[in-house]
């Protein structure tokens, strides 16, 4: 039936779900499921015995009593990167001081010298292994954010980079502008001049050219100020981009709040996080995301406040913040068993932080995330006789199938 | 030349090397080098220039510039299992005491009752992914331990499996006997009558059928005193079976100092070792196995005494203590990571640690652990830019060929 041209047409029977539909408890579990696919989307997903009979004719697939969780998203990552920070590691460990590091050339410095050295290919052919390994995991969306360019130009080879990668590899990709990540050194110190840049120069062309699906930036000390955060989001309101935070990492500048206070798809980090930033990040929907990778590979003591999120209802994702600098990550199984061993969150809330929160915190949530009718059929077939194994296990890929869009 | 049957018989040119061969410093590294391999042995391995005439005629495999590491080796895992944990993970995130996890079956004891049902065929099924997710990181050596089946019968078929691993797959395998591991709870409490069955009854069945390459013991307050302890390795002694000891990782009952005073290959975990067994074991020539995973994993917090292990001149290897419990780890290049980033151990110590070192802790060091003429040619060429990268990174495999015994 539905024959022709179709190819997706199919009816995954004989599986365990893990849904995460809103409308079932926990983890949306159905035992004897089955997901009925047509033109690339979830026509059923579900008990098999109550698939509609329009559908009980598509050809079968026998899943074999394979748990089948949403594709998995990782909805933060600075993928798009050249070079790497292994040397700095490696002295770190030697003892070198942060100063003697910035003498040899380490720091975020590094990295942008070597993007923008780079060519949009190079950057491609560096980045597509990193994408390749989080895909085999079982990835079928993915964040990627710029902020090693620090110029309009070398921004826009970053983000036509990522959007490159979309083209290549059978996964989706959502951009985000992160302009407001460091201060470049040709900027002598001039952190409102350089906002200028970002919100008059930069934002402008990129919003031009469709480069963008969101506006990010870096609220810290270390970085930008609430005032000069404040004045990218207002300049990407203008121009109709949603916004999101690197928030109250390494202290609390009351990041949180001010995403909320602009309507942030997310807050990200949010280590040093209060209970005011809390409230007002549930009042507004705004997503924690969880990035356990950058805590455990900096050795952060502060963890972010997990039980302050869900005393007030704040949706939590994970992700893997994959970056040379803080987060030389790409496993995105591994991430959650870091959110649930360094931070104690259950393995629901891993599972939901890359799937449904995940989704959520990249404006998604009605397209991907979950395995409900209407949505893209992205899932994941897995070898494991429960879902705690995808967080339980280190270092370990029970991926049977991955499954983008039907296919 | 050397040709008919030496199939092995090839010259890896144009190669950087991490030797770590003792009589060059550091990780003995060799830009523009070459092994010669001969009968599946190193004839030669240095610098390319240097290659012996009667070596320079072997069929050359260009290695195109890319970095060489000795195969790596884990030596310490529990590898042969039954089912897996993950109900208790997942029961623990949620709030479960020991207590209810133990009423629900949980703890070493549902590890024991899964491998007493299992098979030795489906031991050997169950453990196949994980070799195998540790042999695609370029492990070509690793130690397995039995412990989990508590009386002869299944110690035996334990170790059988583990036996059997090493023929269906392209990996030498090491076993312990590690029948002093728990009590089972048919001994009702009689540590006494338990280890007489250890030392009387498994202990001479296993040795007469060469099932194991050494001897090892849990000394803890949870599990058996340094005196049991003793008793099993005078046992070993007398069937001239080497020993290695899990030894003060909840606490200091001295079992560093008990394994070097019996001239242990090892001693594993040592959380709580104080300087007076780290001088013990550096005299008796007893390596550190260091097991972050475990320390990671349990959330630990009290850190093995690296320090300490440098000025006294301990050798330390660094394994992923592979095991349902208390480290659901398949990745060694995950294990250097958190050998780095918990315990500040430098880039050199955490792959001397998963090569030359592993190899003393496993007594296999005349054999395997470097790159020097006559060892085994066991070697793994990496798609990095420097060998500190297998180290940085998180959930990322840059292998590109596994090499064993020339092959
Ligand atoms: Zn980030
Ligand atoms: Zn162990």
């Amino acid at each position: 039936m539905n024959g022709g041209t179709d190819t997706t047409a199919r009816l995954w029977r004989n599986a365990r779900l893990t849904t995460f539909d809103p409308n079932r408890p926990g983890m949306g579990t159905v035992e004897r499921g089955a997901i009925a696919v047509r033109d690339g989307r979830i026509a059923f997903a579900g008990p098999e015995a109550d698939v509609p009979a329009a559908l009980r004719a598509l050809e079968p697939i026998d899943c074999e009593g394979r748990w089948i969780t949403p594709g998995l998203i990782d909805g933060h990552t600075h993928l798009v990167h050249a070079g790497n920070r292994a040397n700095e590691f490696e002295m770190r460990l030697e003892g070198a001081s942060y100063e003697e590091i910035a003498r040899a050339g380490g720091g975020i410095v590094s990295s942008v010298t070597a993007l923008r050295a780079a060519s949009e290919e190079e950057l491609v052919a560096q980045s597509l292994p990193r994408l390749d390994a989080l895909m085999a995991e079982g990835v079928t969306t993915i964040e990627i954010k710029s902020g090693y360019g620090l110029d309009r130009e070398n921004e826009m080879k970053a983000l036509r980079a990522a959007r490159k990668l979309g083209e290549l590899r059978d996964v989706s990709i959502r951009t985000t502008f992160l302009g407001a990540h460091a201060l470049p050194a040709e900027m002598n110190g001039d952190k409102t001049a350089y906002i200028d840049k970002v919100v008059s120069d930069m934002l402008p062309a990129i919003a031009a050219e469709g480069l963008a699906d969101a506006v990010d930036g870096f609220c810290e000390g270390i970085a930008f100020s609430p005032a000069e955060i404040a004045r990218v989001f207002d300049a990407a309101r203008n121009l109709g981009l949603p916004v999101k935070l690197h928030a109250d990492q390494l202290s609390n500048l009351e990041g949180a709040a001010l995403a909320a206070a602009y309507g942030a798809l997310s807050a990200d980090h949010l280590e040093y996080t209060d209970a005011a930033g809390a409230r007002a990040m549930a009042r507004a929907g705004t997503v924690a995301v969880i990035l356990p990778g950058a805590f455990y590979f900096i050795r952060e003591t502060k963890k972010p406040p997990i039980a302050l999120f869900r005393e007030h209802g704040v949706k939590m994702a994970v992700a893997t913040d994959n970056n040379p600098g803080t987060s030389p990550l790409t496993s995105l199984l591994l991430t959650m068993n870091m959110a649930a061993t360094l931070f104690g969150m259950t393995v629901e809330e891993c599972l939901a932080g890359t799937t449904r929160e995940a989704a959520r915190a990249l404006g998604l949530v009605d397209e991907v995330g979950t395995l409900e009718t209407g949505k893209w059929a992205d899932f994941v077939l897995w070898d494991i006789g429960q879902p705690a194994e995808l967080v339980y296990r280190m270092g370990f890929n029970p991926l049977y199938r991955r499954v983008r869009r039907g296919r």
